[in-house]
């Protein structure tokens, strides 16, 4: 079967990463977005101009591109205002009408992104067939909304459905102001740092392996939820140490500055059986690595910048 | 606080069992639908032709109603077909867009029609605070999709919102097919009925106790979901024998015949704590009145389509 991929959100933290797994995985790749075509993206790839918000003028081009497979990415993203951005309900709407659209053109396998959000945080070890759903946030809500349209939608429009609940994820890319991103930018800089007392457990992925994931999971015939993590519980204060031990600074923390929110559960780990056993995907990075290919990666990328001015 | 309410889906089953109820509560009643203005509508509602579907002339509209209120019971509900039709999925993205509509119009409190459907079924007595909700069908995940969208859109933009699950309803303007509409018109006719065993027990309500029930949760400040049935669990044997008695003729009933679904529960009863004590509904009709009065209602029907002819 020819395997052609329309990819939403291919340019974001995790879409960047699906870009080299779907090429070897021999998928023709066409990027779906709002911005001229990235310079950074692989001569290999197609790229479409379009806003995905003109419902008329996405579903032209997905029925114009005709692809067997979608990988829908594409959110609204904005770093602390995400969680309740009433644009969120915006995404709904987009995703629904990308399926439909999807659909009408003879697409086979559809596979969205949602959220660990999703779960009910109380049962600390999530599960896709017992954990419960049971949004505490808006974002949350909006992608179990989507997550539970699409999965309908599929099913009466006989897709294929996947839906991948990603748990937290690090890397190149990432947003400033998230975890990892600030705690590198502080220790680089060598500003102290005010912390929580870290001893939330939570499970952490490195980006490139969100995106393989996604990718594996794309080019599985695994339908329904699949945890996108790594299965591996780490406190955010074994998170911060680390980085610091592979700064190789000296570091003030302050732990316990930052109160910890009481919405805060204790543990937030992936039950990843589903990614590993049925799915067939193994990360590539340990938290070392993956910090350290981040670290790397940050370094790199304040060179470039300061080569620039 | 002036009332004005703004009802999708006044026509229909449920619909029409909100209009007396929120007169008598004072509020200023505005239907909205595709049809022109029903005759059996009182003069005291305000009646607005307009397709729901068309998202920009609704918010228009809406917004030149300023409404306080918004009472959103309109769904696609043709029997049979509504458990998997894919316009399920132009319900929820309408749904969204009406409430997106009454958000900037100032409206302050939102009200809509889930359904049972949505709980995880295996849990057969459904509380809203601890089943776990996990639809079979795509009828009941799009009902939980729009749910849940409502509800974090409704949390960003501060508006109050419930979303009442709806159990099991009988009663006037029942479509044909459906199980009471179709034993009182086989028992009528002098039809066998050919029926299933029977034993799976279910919690009926009469339409108009559901109105009432959508009409006082509306009207009272309590948020989130709501369960609307009537906490009497009643299996079909049941109904269909007591329907039998009160048509009051010789009837034969071949039990077994219809298998039963492997998906059917044994027992789907509504926990209804929230609808007695926290919004204070109290049912109008027990299951033999509630049946008595449909059937009378059938009767009239037919001697109406009689003298017509």
């Amino acid at each position: 079967m020819r395997k052609r991929v329309v990819v939403t959100g291919l340019g974001g933290f995790i879409g960047r990463q699906c870009i080299e797994p779907l090429l070897a995985r021999g998928y023709e790749l066409h990027g779906l977005g709002r911005a001229t075509r990235p310079i950074w993206l692989s001569s290999k790839a197609e790229w479409h101009q379009v806003d995905l918000l003109d419902d008329a003028a996405a579903a032209l081009l997905v029925r114009s591109i005709r692809p067997s497979h979608f990988l829908h990415l594409a959110w609204y993203t904005a770093h602390g205002s995400y969680w309740r951005s009433p644009e969120n309900a915006t995404w709904v709407r987009v995703g629904i009408a990308l399926m439909e659209a999807f659909a009408a053109a003879g697409g086979k396998r559809f596979v969205g992104a949602g959220s660990c959000a999703e779960y009910d945080w109380d049962y600390g070890f999530l599960s896709e067939r017992i954990s419960p759903t049971r949004p505490r946030t808006p974002f949350g809500r909006f992608k179990l909304a989507l997550g539970e349209a699409l999965h309908a939608l599929a099913d009466v429009n006989k897709l294929s459905f996947a839906w991948g609940r990603v748990f937290f994820v690090y890397g190149p890319h990432e947003q400033p102001g998230r975890l990892t991103a600030s705690v590198i930018e502080s220790l680089l800089q060598g500003r102290s740092i005010r912390a929580t007392h870290g001893r939330q457990i939570r499970d952490f992925s490195h980006a490139a392996d969100v995106g393989g994931a996604f990718v594996a999971l794309l080019d599985s015939n695994v339908t329904g939820v699949v945890n996108v993590g790594s299965g591996r519980p780490t406190s955010v204060r074994e998170l911060i140490e680390r980085l610091v031990t592979l700064v190789g600074t000296e570091a003030i923390i302050d732990w316990g500055a930052v109160p910890l929110s009481a919405d805060e559960p204790p543990l937030l780990v992936a039950d990843v059986r589903r990614l590993c056993d049925e799915v067939g995907y193994s990360p590539q990075f340990g938290l070392n690595e993956g910090l350290l290919a981040t670290l790397n990666d940050f370094r790199n990328a304040v060179q470039i910048s300061a080569l620039k001015k």
